[in-house]
């Protein structure tokens, strides 16, 4: 499953470059994360309700491009990979209207409990690995 | 007490007029609150474990000038009021080696529990309140 | 007039207490006026390529309740003000299904060149005055 | 030449989940890459008042710990590789007293004018070239 989700550039994120500050696009991934648990029937607050947290244990981006204040932006997201004990997205921005990324992203994530010690999520809570495991492999 | 913090200012804090983001400056009041805090003796980490939470009830700025990228500068704060139930701080902004402030804000908190009820601080944490009463009247 | 804005809490935006941070709400007043130009049918990007900034000379917020991540709201604005020197803007967030707002604010912004000098907004560029006046007047 | 820079969590840089969010580190490495720049004897606004811009072209952050609210930190930046193209950066964040690094981080920028466009830096400005090959050669 890919999901998208539609950013409109702020004026709080542009930097005296004139450009969105390259710290925001992780900021955006989030969003769209949040966008793509909800749409697979979960709310990511109520994972965390659950006493599932996601840390973050890498982050890659590539900006092959710069955004601007006001540019309307979509955001796709993926999960690129998943077992017992992480998670991975990727994550492309493009620009409405263009067909080439401007930026392209991963993350990687550990599936922890709120002392942030490593969880088996497929045994503590199956359920939520296989709402995963399908939004994974549905097209 | 006033208590002095110093911030340079980080890239990421600008925006694209070429100046610091009108938002920042409650951060910095936040980290001046923090140094505050510490000078009297406490840390609000510790506090916010013993169970009192300080969220803003008010906010007000002034923005007499601008600050830039790189600029040195230092945040005087001081309590300007203390109840059991709230307690208030004024902020002031120099540019170092200026005489006069470029922003002047003042905040305002309630005391409350984990799950924002007011409370009597006077009452349920009186050294802290015995704390913040020295702060506020000591010169 | 009034514009109306929709913001979902982010999960970036939150804070060790469990809630929105207290500076995020400026940011999404400025969302919501970035919209309120874009509906009188400007693009507040245009403007200041015309040459004219709005930096802020003062801002203050009213914290009557709280928001959290995945919070649905509503960022009502309006101009409260016009003069040939500056603008102020009222906003009102809901909570999406409240009638109470759970915060309100103000900003005032001064109209400005490029160097930051403050210009005669009606002399100057007598046809974005006229395009705020309407919006003002408009209900 | 390795720089030094010393950072206190602030509590805006924390989110719901008690600990500092994933993006700010990117914001701690360029608090780290303007001290470094600094102390090779430069300014990193200057360089930019000198028309040369260092977008970022990709960044990537190893999570192996995380940080909390006033937690002391020292982030340590070098040169890991320089041409006349481009220029990457290698971050280590410690807990001051650590002697294994919680995080661990590398940004690469392009040379570019204020237009985005990529320069050759050691022919278009062979001293600010010179001041950055030293710096990363010397111990």
């Amino acid at each position: 499953m890919i999901s998208k989700s539609h950013i409109t550039v702020r004026y709080a994120e542009t930097d005296q470059m004139g450009i969105t500050h390259h710290s925001v696009y992780p900021v955006w991934y989030e969003v769209a994360r949040t966008d793509f648990i909800k749409q697979v029937g979960m709310h990511y607050s109520e994972v965390e309700k659950a006493g599932v947290m996601m840390p973050l244990v890498s982050l890659d981006v590539k900006y092959m491009g710069y955004t601007k204040y006001e540019d309307e932006l979509t955001v796709e997201v993926s999960i690129t990979k998943l077992t017992a004990a992480r998670m991975e997205f990727e994550y492309k921005v493009y620009r409405n209207g263009g067909d080439k990324p401007v930026n392209i992203g991963h993350t990687a994530h550990a599936w922890t409990n709120r002392e942030m010690r490593v969880i088996n999520l497929k045994k503590t809570h199956p359920e939520i690995y296989a709402i995963m495991e399908k939004a994974m492999q549905s097209v």
